[in-house]
This record gives C-alpha cells, sequence and structure tokens, in this order.
C-alpha cells in the first residue's frame, strides 16, 4: 500500500448535487427543475406573475395531504405598491427591499378557523367541524403544522408552474397578522418573493446540505 | 333571459382534479405522479423499500430551502418487527395497525441540535453556531419549522422517487421521542409509511379540497 492511498481524500463537497441516475420516477430535467437546480431568488424581473400562474401552483399543491384534510394554508397575493410598502416595514432588514422589488410576493399563512370548512372537506366525518368548535388551541397548532408542510408544497409547485420562490422567515410575524389579518384571523408562516429570476447572480451559490447518513437511522 | 340561465348550477364537485393545461413547466405525467393522482396510502404489498430509494428521494429534498439552511430534518427508518412494534405502540389506533403492515415506515423529526451543522452548512456566516448555542427553545422552534416545510419536500420527493406514501398525525409524539429519541434529542413530527399500494382500494376516494378564491386573498 503506497502512502498515498491512506491519505485522507478531501471531505466531499457538500454543495455539489449528486444525482442517482435510474432510480427516480421523473426525469432529470424535472428533478433539476423542482430541486437540483432550483435556488432561493433573491432578486427578479419586472415581469408580472399572473394570478393564473399562482393559480396553476394552487391546482397542484392543494391536493397534497394534510392532517384530517384540513388544508389550512392560506395566500395573501401582495402587488400594490401601498401594500408592499406595508408588508415591507415588517420585514427584516435586507429583505424589506426584497419585498419592495419583487413583482409578486405571497404571504404564507395558516387559518385556524379551518373547522368552518370541514363539513365540505370531510364529508365521511360528520361533526368534525363540531369537533374543533371550542377548541382554539388545537386548531391553532394543528393549523400551524399542516400549513408549514403545505408551504413545501407550495414552493415545489411554484417552481412546476415555472416560477421562481424566494422564501423569507426574518420577519414581524405578529406584525404581519396584525397588519393584514386583523379581521380573518390568519397567522402568517413566511414570506415568499416569487418571479423570474433577474440573471446569473439573482440567487446566492449554492450552500452545503447534509448526507443521507447524516440525518437517517435505521431500526 | 330565460329562467334556465338564472338557476344556479349545481355546485362545484371540489373533489374533482381540474387541470390548466399548458400553464405548467412539467408534464401532465408529472402532475399527476407528484400532486393531481397522488393519494395518501394506507395499505401496502410487501414489495420491501431499499434504503436507496429513499436516499434518492432524499438527494431530491435536501436541496429544498429552509430558514438559514439549518436543514432539521431527520429521517428514522423502521423495517424491522422489533422497531415496528415499538412504533406501533405509541400510535393512534388504526394507525398502530397500518405500522405493522407497512413494508417501511418513516418517522419524520426536527433535530433542535441543528446548530451542530452550521459551521459546514452557513460557510459564509461564521459564529452561526454560536450564535445558536445557548438558546434551546429558539432552536427546538425554528427546527419545527423548517422540518415542517421539508415534510413537504419530502413527500413530494418520495412520490418522485416512484414510492407512495401515507402520513399518519395520529400519534403520541412524546412517547415516540422516549422511545426512539431519547440520546439524539430529535422531536418526532409525523410517520410515514412508505412503499407500493396493494390495490385500487389502498386509498380513500379522493376527498374535497378548496378552491383558489377560497383560500387566496390579493392586496
Amino acid at each position: 500500500m503506497s502512502l498515498d492511498t491512506v491519505i485522507a481524500p478531501d471531505p466531499a463537497d457538500l454543495s455539489e448535487v449528486t444525482r442517482a441516475p435510474g432510480e427516480l420516477a421523473v426525469s432529470p430535467e424535472v428533478a433539476d427543475l423542482l430541486f437540483l437546480d432550483a435556488h432561493s431568488v433573491n432578486t427578479f424581473t419586472d415581469t408580472a406573475v399572473p394570478d393564473e400562474l399562482v393559480h396553476a401552483a394552487y391546482d397542484l399543491l392543494r391536493w397534497g395531504p394534510t392532517a384530517m384534510n384540513t388544508v389550512p394554508l392560506r395566500l395573501l397575493l401582495v402587488r400594490t405598491p401601498e401594500a408592499r410598502a406595508r408588508l415591507a416595514a415588517k420585514m427584516a432588514p435586507g429583505n424589506a427591499e426584497r419585498v419592495l422589488a419583487a413583482p409578486l410576493t405571497i404571504v404564507a399563512a395558516a387559518d385556524p378557523e379551518f373547522h368552518e370548512h370541514l363539513t365540505t372537506l370531510v364529508p365521511h366525518l360528520p361533526g368534525a367541524r363540531e369537533m374543533f368548535a371550542g377548541d382554539a388551541a388545537k386548531r391553532d397548532a394543528m393549523a400551524r403544522t399542516s400549513a408549514l408542510i403545505q408551504v413545501g408544497y407550495l414552493i415545489v409547485s411554484l417552481r412546476a408552474a415555472g416560477l421562481h420562490a424566494g422564501p423569507m422567515g426574518g420577519m414581524d410575524a405578529a406584525g404581519i397578522d396584525a397588519e393584514f389579518f386583523a379581521e380573518n384571523g390568519w397567522k402568517s408562516l413566511l414570506v415568499i418573493n416569487v418571479g423570474t429570476p433577474s440573471g446569473p447572480d439573482a440567487a446566492r451559490p449554492r450552500a452545503p446540505r447534509l448526507e443521507f447518513g447524516q440525518v437517517a437511522l435505521s431500526a
């Protein structure tokens, strides 16, 4: 054994995308579009994002599973300069400028009043609405949990609709709720700029990820 | 105007999948695979689910965005009869039987110790690990939020790997954590059976969803 072979290799570059060819049920192009070559975008062109494209994304994401089919995710589509300024005032520095410059910003929120739709949503469970009507704390927790899972579907679905997303958690969530959701009681989860990337520098270089062996255990 | 035209149409069948042809950047087949024709599966064949397929799904989902690139989702892959029985004992009735019968069950969990990886994950932010080291409550909340969004990516990615998922929230989460995660501190979020559907009755008939106009507001 030569010395060369016992020198440890450089640690793997964890920002490098690895592909498992032939193992997926989708093409490499779809894997790229939805995950491998998709980046969180910071700067967008002025190209408008019509409601129809967000609607098309919604028509995908709405079929993703949630607890008891509660589907509590709600979307506020912010486009007017006035609403944009009100939202930017509740964002962390840096994110405020991004909100002001994006063609569309979506406030993803959870609806603790989801039970009002359960007669429609779970017709096989009579009384589902009443089961939750008296327990606001339980509804808050359930709405947040399932709506966050739906945020994952939303980001993938926006990409499937050919859009790019720049999700941001740096914000005053309670301030956004007071500013926009005082009447309907929605609880903001995340703010997502949406549109077409402004160019090759619209996203940060890919940051590393953990390897399968670092996140998965077997039992 | 004849009387016919002023009679309101039947309410839309909200369990019917509507397609927006031409608006998506993915084919109808991909839209079907990932969302439109995908169902939460209750009963699976005995066909084994190799780690390689879950790994392939992970190689997609890991690129999905999370707050500060914290990527706190962790996975426990349960296959042995002994582990399966320990997990089933913490599931709600009905879900326990599903865990016992599935070829693979994944416990999706959040890792509040995610900050230990931040030196690798956010090399552009020196001191990120230390920023979180003293604030376990903040880490708990951040881990849960981002890991739930990653659960959305996971379910889509399992489908992109040709697998079918049966996510279940009916469980004793604290009991699962005590049983499996006493040492590593992971917090269970959801339990997902994974495999190949046992037949046409493996999933419940499609339940309705809300329409775009019921979930989206403009400002």
